[in-house]
């Protein structure tokens, strides 16, 4: 089935409006996308007329048909809940609406991730089961790629609400990076089984219930040694770690330039081996993963970093195909039917 | 009055056995803390001939009469509870008890940190109208320290034990940085005073109508910029955010042993670069910290990094005369009593 489906071209739509350096970068992500990928059909959603403008600036040539004018842009610092109520013609309103029409596949945006979650988790709607739509994130590790489950999508999560990021993250690292059987860790303050906040240890006795691949607590430390494919924890923790670890980078650079001030040797050898430190911290950068999905809403909505570049929107619109052609979305609802979690949703609904 | 109390010796009691490595850099580190400082007197606590035969074997001096016998250890992997109960002739136990026998000044240990918090809060005994002790821990930051606090010694904190935090939190900051009015940040998932989870939204409430330095909400990426003097958190947050920021280190020296295998040039710039590199990542060492404090308990308490080395153990003595000559303790409880907190106290006890 899958094979039949991906022969049809995928239908990915990119809010041209989202994101710190829009809509330059977005114009120019999609651009490229269309141009290296037949197999895709490339939608822009924001005001035609500016697009246009920029296209020509650019000389750059994207199908005038596949710009969807929107009139409304939700800024960065919108509050979200408000926002996708009041700019109903802004791109990401309109962009969801899009995607529960159905006639289209996948909507990408560098947006506010607020209205981004919002709008997915209110217009598209939720995979019936699904109390709480989670969003991921990738760290690179020792071995290969760390994922974390919620990175802000949700805090004061119950023990079912992880027991639900536990099963869409699985589902998700399967199909996507080809693991079979996912190994998923607690993220929690020690190894040990009695380790743990309450919510963590109710948590842990549900998903020893399951199939999944748990193999217990892990600690801070296991995120960038790799020792399981899914990190799982609440939305605030998920968070704050993912912005810590953000910030290494510059940090790093701080620490070199403080070395490079105190000695003419420590300034050239810096300067000498700076290609290959730029390769080193190459893997984590936000740009090479292309957005992160947002699990459990009935349809494939991807969410970039507010400083995406061009080629982080193509990886996007990427990962967006490869959704599509995985079936994540009929894959979680599945999921969720096998464990019979559509009877509980109500409970743990919010 | 800190002037009187400075010109008496600082009594530190070391444990001997505790750490990865101990006797051995316990012993090596006491040394080195009382050869050079004429106004500390170091003890040692631990299995007597066993720390001798040390001594005679490396050649060190160290007055047999600050050596204190305790005949059992506390092992790195023993459950906390249940050692301190069982253990009574262990050099943490022991330690703590003679801290609270009033004879000694401080106790500072690098071995089982669960064992040590536990000791420290049951033996020494809380402040009056402290619920819970905290453990804080340093980062390094762009221009100077962040402390952080919790990082471990409590999950489920309430908002209530988050102030004590705050609080205690201040007065070591003040006192040993000698910063007047530590600014105090809330870790939380936006810096908007509407985002956070449950806990901290109360907190955030609770710590507007004090009179600390509380400049409202951070966000993971404050920690290293070092927007604040005190990241405040709860202990599960806390440990979680430490334990990552510890294994950056080697994260990134696996980033740069792998473009060190991917080209001679790499390799060799590495090389020349290496001394430099080394420097840069001195500041974020454990190290150089010194051990963190536990601020709480009616004594001197400084827990230190399983894997301190002498050099840590010398810093641990160190910060330990200074917490005594600034008085931290006393001034947690005048700080308690001039908030009000004794009477609050019964009710967020647990």
């Amino acid at each position: 089935m899958t094979s039949t489906l991906s022969t049809v071209p995928c239908k990915v739509i990119v809010d041209a409006m989202g994101g710190d350096n829009a809509p330059l970068i977005c114009v120019q992500g999609a651009v490229q996308a269309q141009k290296e990928n037949s197999d895709i059909e490339v939608f822009l959603i924001g005001r035609k007329l500016e697009l246009e403008k920029i296209l020509k600036e650019q000389t750059l040539y994207f199908d005038p048909e596949r710009i969807i004018d929107a009139s409304e842009v939700i800024e960065m610092g919108d509050k979200p809940a408000e926002a996708i109520k009041v700019k109903k013609d802004s791109s990401i309103v309109r962009g969801c609406e899009l995607i529960r029409s159905g006639k289209y596949d996948a909507f990408v945006s560098a947006g506010n991730t607020g209205a981004m979650m919002a709008a997915s988790t209110f217009i598209i709607g939720r995979i019936a089961g699904i109390s709480r739509a989670t969003m991921g994130s990738f760290f690179p590790n020792e071995s290969g790629i760390t994922t974390i489950f919620d990175v802000g999508a949700n805090v004061d999560s119950k023990p079912m609400h992880l027991l639900e990021f536990a099963l869409m993250g699985s589902i998700f690292v399967r199909e996507i990076y080809g693991i079979t059987n996912p190994k998923i860790g607690l993220l929690s303050v020690g190894e040990e089984d009695s380790k743990g906040n309450k919510v963590t240890l109710e948590t842990f006795a549900l998903l020893k219930k399951t199939n999944l691949n748990f193999i217990g607590n892990i600690e801070g430390r296991d995120i960038l040694k790799g020792t399981v494919h899914i990190v799982l924890c609440d939305g605030f923790v998920g968070n704050i770690v993912l912005k810590f670890g953000e910030g290494f980078k510059s940090f790093l650079q701080h620490l070199l330039k403080q070395q490079a001030e105190k000695s003419l040797y420590a300034k050239i050898v810096l300067l000498m081996a700076r290609n290959t430190l730029r390769k080193a911290m190459k893997s984590v950068d936000p740009q090479e993963y292309g957005g992160v999905p947002l699990l459990g809403v009935k349809g494939i909505s991807i969410i970039g970093h507010g400083s995406s570049g061009p080629k982080a929107i193509k990886n996007m619109v990427l990962r967006a195909r490869e959704m599509h052609q995985k079936r994540i979305v009929q894959r979680i609802g599945d999921a969720v039917k096998e464990y019979g979690l559509e009877k509980e949703s109500d409970k743990n609904d919010q």
